[in-house]
C-alpha cells in the first residue's frame, strides 16, 4: 500500500516510516522539520542524536535496502500539499504533522495562536487535497486521549449512546481538552469528522495516549534512532523522570501525582498505526479508536522508574513540586479501548521492560544529559499569560557553553553510572 | 458601565453600540471593515446603504448626541489588542468581530481556512490580552445554535447531566456542528471555557439563534441603519425570502425544507446581549446562553413571508431547490433557552410584524435588490472542494454593469411594487 507519512522526521513518524518499509508498504513522507527548531527554542536537544534527513534516509537504505522518498515542506502551504498528492497520490495518509506539545502551546499568546492554526490548517488543507486528488483515500489522524479530559466515567471510543429529557441519539462524546495544543486536537477531530460527512472521506482518528520507549524491532543501528525529548515542554513525564534518574536528580511527579493517564509503547503504537493503516475505514466512515494500553498514574511511573533505577545502581529521590498545569491531581480514568484489539492489537511489550532499555539507551548518551539538564525544570506555568521569562532565565542560568562533544558509536557507561 | 464591542461595523455590533449607549453605557469599538470586502467579494452588497464608519459616527453625536468611539484594526494583531485594552480598560467585551457565514466558509479551502484561522486567532489575543490588561472584564462572546447541530433530544443550555456505565458527570453538551463557520464557533467556545479555568476570566457565551430584523428603537435615521445581508452567502432563509418576494421571484427554501432553528428579533437579541452585558459572570465562570426566543422551520418562514408579502398586493411562489448544504432536513428540535429569562428577558417584537417591517425597508431600496438580484441564487455546495467557479460564472452573467443610483431619502416605493 502507497502511504504518505506527513511529519516523518518526528518521534511517532520516523519509527512509523521504518516499520511500514519492513511490512513492504511503500512510503513517502514529508516534514518541516519544525520540531528540531522547536526544541532547540527552547533550549533543548534530543538524548537521542538525530542525523540530518539526507543521512536518515541513507542509512534506511543502507540497513533496510528500501527506499524512503522525502519532501521538505510545510503543510500550511496549500499549493504543496495538493503538489504532494497529485504527485504521490498515497492511498493512505498518516497525519501526524503537528504541535504535539501541550507545554509548549502554553509558553504565551503566540505559542498558543501557532498552535491551534498551524495544527488546523494544515488538516485542512489535506482534507481538501484529499477530496480533489485522492476521494478515496483513507485518512489516519493522529488525535490524543487528552482530548476527553478526565470526566467521572469510563470513556468511550468516541461516540456514545447519549441520553437527555428522556430521548437518546448516538452523539460525539464530549471533549475537555487541558491544553491550547490538546483543544487544537479536538478541533481537528471536529473538522476531520465534518469532511467525511460532506466530502465522503474515510477517516481513522487516533485518540493516541501518551507513547514511552526509544526502541522498535527496526531501529537496528544508531543512525536509525527515533528522537527522544526529555526537556519540560517537549518530554514526557516518563522520559523526564528516567532523565532526572540517569542525572541522579529528584523525579519530580507534579503535584499529587495521582494525574491518570493511557500509555502505551512506541513499537506497540507503531503496531497499533499499522493496523488501521491495513484495514481502512470505509468510505464516509468517521472511525475513532482509543489507542493505548494500560492506565498508569504519575506517580506509579515515578515508582517504576525508581526501581528500575535502583536495580541499575542509581539512588533515585522522588519530590511533589505544585504542578504548573491546570488539572485534576486525583480522578476517575477508566477509558474503553476495544477497537483494535477488534482488529488484531495484541501488546507486544511492558512498561518496566521498556523503561529499564530506555535507562541503557540515556546512560549510553548521558553527556546529552548532562549539558542539558537545566531543560528539565519546569517554568511554562498554564497559569501565566507568559512563562517566557521564566524559561529565558533558567535557561540563561542553566546553558553550557559548550556542550561536550557526543560520539553516538562510543559504548554504554552504564557501569561507569552505576 | 465601559463595554468594547469587537466587530462594531456589523450587523449586530452597530446596533447593539446604539442600544447600550442609549442605556448610558460608554461604548467602543473596532472593526477591520471585512464584512463589507467579503460582501463585495461575492458580488453583492447591502440592501440598507451604509455610509463610511465617519459618517456613522456623526450620525450617532447628531441624532442620539453621544460619542462613540472607534478603533479601525484587525483582532489577528495581537498588538493591536493589547494597545486597545490598555487604552480603553473595558469592563466588558462584547466579541463579535468573526467571519459570520456559513457559506462563505464552505466556498473553498482558502475561506474555510481563513474563517477558522481568523476567528480562532482573533479570540485567542482577547483571551491573553484580557488576563494580562483587564483579568476583571467579562467577556460576552457570539457563538451559534448552530453549534450544536440537530440532536435527537432536546439541546440544554451549553452543559448536561451525561450517563455512561453508570456513573454520571456535569459535561459540555456535544457539538455537531454543519459548516466550516459553526466549527469555528465550537472551537472558539472551547478556547474560551479553557481560559476561564486556567485565567479564572468571566465569560458568557451565547449561542446566538439567526436574527432577524432591520430596525431597532433606536435606529430613527437612515444613517443609522445596520446592514442588511441578502446573497446566499451573507443573507439569512428569512432575508433572502423577502429579497425573494419584492423581486417577484420565487422563495426558494432548500430541500424538503423542514430544517428547523432558532430565530430571535434584532431588537430582542440586543435585549439578551444588554442583559448579558449587565449581569456579568463571576470569575471562573464560563455561563452559556441559548439566545433565540421560537424555533420555525424553513418551510414556515417561507409560507409567513408569502402570507405577508400577498398582503403588500405581491404574487409570491414557493420554490425547492435542491439542498446545496449537507443537513438534516426533516428532524427534532427543541432547544432550552431559559437562562436569559431568568435575567427578565421579555419578546417585545413579533415575527410577522418583523417581515413587514423589512418588507418596508426592502421596497424601498428595492432599486438596490434588483441590481444585485443574480446574487439570491446558490452556488455555494457543501459537496464540493471548489464552489468559485459557479459562483464566478453566475456574477459574471448576472452582473449589472452600472447599478443604478439610490436615493436614500427617496419615499417608499410599495405602492408601486404592488
Amino acid at each position: 500500500m502507497k502511504v504518505l507519512i506527513t511529519g516523518i522526521d518526528g518521534y511517532s513518524g520516523w519509527p512509523l516510516a521504518l516499520h511500514l518499509l519492513s511490512r513492504g508498504h511503500d512510503v513517502v513522507g514529508v516534514d518541516n522539520f519544525v520540531t528540531r527548531k522547536r526544541v532547540k527554542e527552547v533550549g533543548s536537544w534530543s538524548a537521542t542524536p538525530i542525523p540530518p534527513m539526507p543521512r536518515r534516509l541513507a542509512a534506511v537504505k543502507e540497513v533496510l535496502g528500501k527506499e524512503l522518498r522525502f519532501y521538505r515542506g510545510d503543510l500550511s502551504d496549500w499549493e504543496l500539499v495538493r503538489h504532494l498528492l497529485e504527485t504521490e497520490r498515497p492511498e493512505t495518509i498518516v497525519h501526524l504533522a503537528e504541535q504535539r506539545s501541550a507545554p509548549y502551546s502554553m509558553i504565551d499568546v503566540h505559542h498558543a495562536v501557532a498552535t491551534q492554526v498551524e495544527n488546523l490548517t494544515g488538516t485542512l488543507h489535506l482534507l481538501y487535497a484529499m477530496k480533489e486528488v485522492v476521494p478515496e483515500a483513507h485518512l489516519v489522524k493522529m488525535g490524543t486521549m487528552g482530548e476527553y479530559g478526565t470526566p467521572n466515567m469510563d470513556i468511550p471510543e468516541g461516540f456514545f449512546e447519549a441520553e437527555f429529557h428522556g430521548r437518546r441519539d448516538h452523539l460525539p462524546f464530549p471533549r475537555q481538552a487541558g491544553s491550547w495544543y490538546h483543544w487544537s486536537k479536538v478541533f481537528d477531530s471536529g473538522d476531520v469528522m465534518f469532511a467525511t460527512k460532506i466530502f465522503g472521506l474515510r477517516a481513522t482518528d487516533v485518540m493516541q495516549g501518551v507513547i514511552y520507549g526509544i526502541r522498535t524491532p527496526e531501529i537496528t543501528d544508531h543512525r536509525l534512532f527515533t528522537r527522544f525529548d526529555f526537556d519540560e515542554t517537549w518530554g514526557t513525564a516518563l522520559n523526564r523522570f528516567i532523565a532526572q534518574a540517569v542525572l541522579g536528580l529528584p523525579i519530580t511527579p507534579y503535584g499529587k501525582g495521582e494525574q491518570k493517564r493511557g500509555f502505551i509503547a512506541l513499537e506497540d503504537s507503531m503496531q497499533s498505526l499499522r493496523l488501521a493503516v491495513e484495514h481502512p475505514a470505509r468510505p464516509g466512515e468517521y472511525r475513532v479508536f482509543n489507542q493505548f494500553d494500560a492506565a498508569y498514574s504519575v506517580n506509579e511511573l515515578a515508582e517504576r522508574v525508581g526501581r528500575v533505577a535502583a536495580d541499575l545502581g542509581l539512588h533515585p529521590t522522588i519530590e511533589h513540586p505544585s504542578d504548573p498545569r491546570v488539572e485534576a491531581e486525583q480522578h476517575y480514568y477508566n477509558p474503553i479501548h476495544e477497537n483494535l484489539l477488534g482488529l488484531g492489537y495484541r501488546r507486544t511489550r511492558e512498561l518496566d521492560d521498556v523503561i529499564r532499555e530506555i535507562f541503557h539507551d540515556l546512560i549510553r548518551y548521558r553527556r546529552r544529559l548532562v549539558a542539558r539538564q537545566h531543560v528539565l525544570s519546569a517554568t511554562v506555568n498554564w497559569r501565566l499569560p507568559d512563562s517566557r521569562p521564566l524559561l529565558r532565565a533558567r535557561n540563561a542560568a542553566g546553558a553550557s557553553p559548550t556542550p561536550p562533544p557526543v560520539d553516538p558509536t562510543a559504548p554504554s557507561s552504564a557501569h561507569t553510572v552505576a
